[in-house]
């Protein structure tokens, strides 16, 4: 095995023609074995695997800087930059994380897990090599379905303009997590087909220049390749073209369903275990039955159709009721918010952590004119990724804090559906609804049909002393908290099901006063700039103690979610103790 | 005069050649004396006359949809869309905003002052059009200094792949606020030097027809062109070139300083009055000289050199180690966090509405990867800007809930220079600094050298009963506030400086509850989301009464700062008011 013996660039550097090929082989072994244990990325990584020996053959890392984007295809960079062993070894699968790392290794230059930032971010290495007088190389290497966000083209554009040595290797495999969505597609196929001679080239229009490489899961083809644009004093655009899934048949064929796979058969390509998001697919059979009544309901996804549930089959059928826009969250806000001004009804289904992209379109073109756009919010809870860079406990700071938008934050799956009927009929507010954790399940309380009535908080259950307030989805655990105050002295607490996370309910607030001299809030996200920190401020002037339970501000990586809630004394029992506390 | 009888689009329509001529004459005279008594955005609008005239001769407004980028060009629209009399008297000169408002007429769509949005929204009110099966023309109005923005460049790449009605008229006047940047302007001047003709056509690589038109100032040349693409059945681009300040002598020649202007004399070009941000100027001074010791040390940005003092004197003295990236605000924090992982110095100047495009960018790209970049954050205040679409009250909130970075809050010109000073020379976090607005002045007290002990508050005044934590701008106010309050009460109030809004100093916090029954917070923003609750909830199952003040959370639109203050009761005297009640 030529793989065993790969310590770091230096070793790959020895091998002959022959031997690139074998290892190349072995590498695409030991992926498929992981991704068939441990789940994961697969398609985008499978294409690059020459490509990645080559860069390692040319160029001199780390003292050459290679910027990965997203970092799926930075698998085979690890395992030849002195961790293989994490991808031979099932007990050392888990000791690399699914990006690149900083920590893990000095070939890593950023902890990057959102797609379209390695050009800006190389270009900033090469800047700050230009100022210091510095000769290396700058790689930065982007995959087509990156290339439809906003800052890669900023960053191409930049780049253009810049005179010194960056080697941007577009991949391109003419895929994105789903199809490729956008009009510079066509442009990349009419480059592919006439090997990269057509006319209207995106990255010369750019500024750039630009080379084509025939064969790109040619090993030999690539080292010559890379070979002549090393050490280029301008920025050089050096288009691939490589085969999502290459070298796994399933793959292959079903590229979107393995851009990332749950563990599997290697022999069928059977998943060993079963995931439907319920909510994803809940959302999918209510809004599609409501497209057929309305034919200016419409789905937006920024490359994400699962989000929603959304599957191939499914955007068949409601056509152009449909709407992926690329990698292109910024520019499917202000799409919905055009929609929605001339009179449609957009939903835009999004993962929390990528809304991030449009803070600034959300606010402006979005809720300065009011327009009555529907955001959906998915993995938007502690319980779910747990990748340092795709966090889902950041969007109430992010969201509630914007004027006019209503946020709301359902408890049970009866109560989302409720707000997402009314969140399409009514037209006077933007309106998010942060989508529950699988974890949250149906509920027989009774749900409003309008939320119309701004800030209304609903108290479920009038005890006495001590109120909780539990968001979303922490609702149940504000139930379990209660029962344990209960069992530990007897008080019967108030149970408060606050439902907008964007207001306060003044009146209920006050009208706690009376009876309560203990308010509890419960959060799934960080604490600060949140939604209990609202409610301490509504007090501060009070005699009432309040009590807010949330996460910490801080960046969490590949945590035990179970682990995290009890060391931010999110525990029913350690709610009920802090309280006993205060009540002295 | 013509232009007296404009009362809507209609009453274009009725005109002939020569008189358009000489309403386009009129429209300019009007609108320089305006600028020349009321100060506003000049250039832009200045260029843009003839082609106003022609998309309103052409199109059938309102049903027509035009949707304008950043706004400036609208002037011109606003005057035959009914408004004119705020263009030709100065006692109407108020009624009309600066930017597009669709509370002013139903000829404006959207209310916007960010640049590169109008592709985007206009791309919306197409598909809603389609979805609703309407037959309407939708145009997109967008400069060439918007098309470097992210939003911009993910619009064309959606449009590209539409197949419905929807004309873009690309404004190219060869300008952003300052020269433009990028590579892609090359291709726009080669596409100018050749009547449209040259390869590497940047809207053609994504996937748009094109169309270029010779002479953009000849009204007649584009009632022509405009006409031929009247209905057409997919999306297409319009290239006009215009000249930025036409018909001024002085816009002509220096378009930098007049794409915005103070009110001046007409003859000479004289402004009326005088304003240099003293701290843009300080900064500039500062750093120049810092420059010239470290050659790593750079400062970035996004099209607003002015943010930071950088006039094009000063940009040609540091030469490369100042980098004007266009306006791309993603693009310009991604590469500040690419240079400092690479050991240089970056300084990234923005003004705080506009860092709202990079959340995600900040969060990801910087703060995860905890590179050393600097951000100097300007016009954070609600006393600057007060459009709409330019409030500089929430970038607390924005901010100072994104984990590792450190937000400063300087009271004094000494303490500013003291805090950029620090966050240059450290390596460990990235470092935002909130500029203080012009009304903040110099001050004897001694400041820190260090910040590197992060989270340490500062009293300036140590009394009892009451603490006065005053942030940033508003430590003045707290000063005056306790100043009150000793009046009224004889109370001798403890001051605090808390200089970091990203986290609390629990030592001291706690040990003011010794002497102290009421905590006050004043910040210089919108309170949700902010300082102020953070301090409520660090307080919450304690005695301390807590008063947060500052804005309540809304969007303000063309407010007096003082009525503003005084709605909010952030006045010395109603703070001291309100801690009185709360003394009881």
């Amino acid at each position: 095995m030529y793989i065993e013996n790969i310590h770091g660039p230096a070793d790959v550097k020895k091998l002959d023609a022959a031997a690139r090929k074998e290892l190349a082989q072995e590498m695409r072994d030991a992926l498929l074995k992981r991704a068939s244990i441990h789940g994961g990325h697969f398609g985008p990584v499978f294409g690059m695997v020459e490509a990645i020996i080559a860069l390692h053959t040319v160029f001199d890392s780390p003292k050459d800087k290679i910027v990965f984007d997203v970092s799926h295809q930075s698998y085979a960079h690890k395992m030849l930059t002195g961790r293989k062993d994490a991808y031979l070894y099932e007990e050392h699968y888990n000791d690399v994380s699914g990006y690149t790392n900083p920590d893990e290794s000095e070939h890593d230059f950023f902890n990057i897990g959102h797609t379209s930032t390695s050009v800006s971010l190389a270009s900033g290495l090469a800047r700050a090599r230009d100022l210091a007088g510095g000769k290396e190389n700058i790689i930065a290497v982007i995959g087509d379905g990156s290339m439809s966000g906003g800052e890669a083209l900023e960053g191409l554009d930049f780049v253009g303009e810049q005179g010194t040595n960056l080697i941007i290797v577009f991949n391109d495999n003419d895929m994105s997590i789903a199809e490729v969505h956008g009009g510079m597609y066509q442009g990349f196929r009419k480059l592919r087909e006439t090997e990269g001679k057509a006319e209207d080239n995106l990255f010369k229009a750019m500024g750039l220049d630009y080379r084509f490489v025939k064969d790109s899961n040619d090993a030999e083809a690539l080292i010559q390749a890379f070979s002549e644009v090393k050490d280029i004093d301008h920025p050089v655009v050096v288009h691939i073209v490589t085969q999502k899934g290459k070298g796994y048949a399933p793959a292959e064929q079903n590229k979107e369903d393995w851009h990332w796979h749950l563990p599997f058969d290697i022999e069928t390509g059977e998943a060993k275990m079963d995931f439907t998001d319920p909510y994803a697919e809940m959302t999918a059979t209510h809004l599609m039955e409501k497209m057929k009544e309305d034919p200016t309901l419409a789905v937006i996804t920024s490359a994400t159709p699962p989000v929603l549930g959304f599957t191939k089959e499914r955007r068949e059928t409601v056509g152009k009721q449909f709407i992926d826009v690329g990698i292109a969250e910024e520019h499917a806000v202000a799409l919905a918010s055009g929609m929605a001004k001339n009179g449609a009804r957009p939903v835009y289904g999004v993962f929390s952590t990528f809304l991030q992209r449009a803070y600034d379109q959300i606010s402006q073109d979005v809720c300065i004119n009011n327009n009555p756009v529907v955001f959906v919010v998915g993995w938007a809870s502690m319980n779910g990724m747990n990748d340092v860079t795709h966090l889902g406990i950041f969007d109430i700071p992010m969201l509630s804090n914007i004027p006019n938008l209503v946020y709301l934050s359902p408890t049970s799956s009866e109560e989302y559906l409720a707000m997402l009927d009314w969140a399409i009929e009514q037209r006077e507010h933007p309106v998010a609804i942060r989508m529950p954790n699988p974890a949250v399940g149906s509920s027989s309380r009774k749900v409003r049909k309008s939320y119309a009535e701004l800030n209304r908080y609903e108290v479920t259950h009038q005890g006495a002393k001590v109120a909780i307030l539990g968001l979303g989805n922490f609702y149940g655990l504000a139930e379990e908290a209660a029962a344990e105050l209960k069992e530990k002295t007897g008080i019967d607490a108030t149970l408060v099901n606050p439902i907008f996370i964007t207001g306060q309910d003044e009146e209920l607030l006050n009208e706690l006063k009376r009876e309560h001299s203990v308010v509890v809030t419960l959060e799934d996200g960080v604490l600060d700039g949140g939604f209990g920190e609202k409610i301490a401020r509504f007090y501060g002037t009070s005699d009432m103690r309040v009590l807010n339970f949330g996460l910490k501000k801080d960046f969490y990586d590949r945590y035990d979610p179970a682990v995290l809630m009890e060391a931010n004394h999110l525990t029913a029992k350690q709610i009920a103790e802090d309280v006993c506390k205060v009540l002295g």
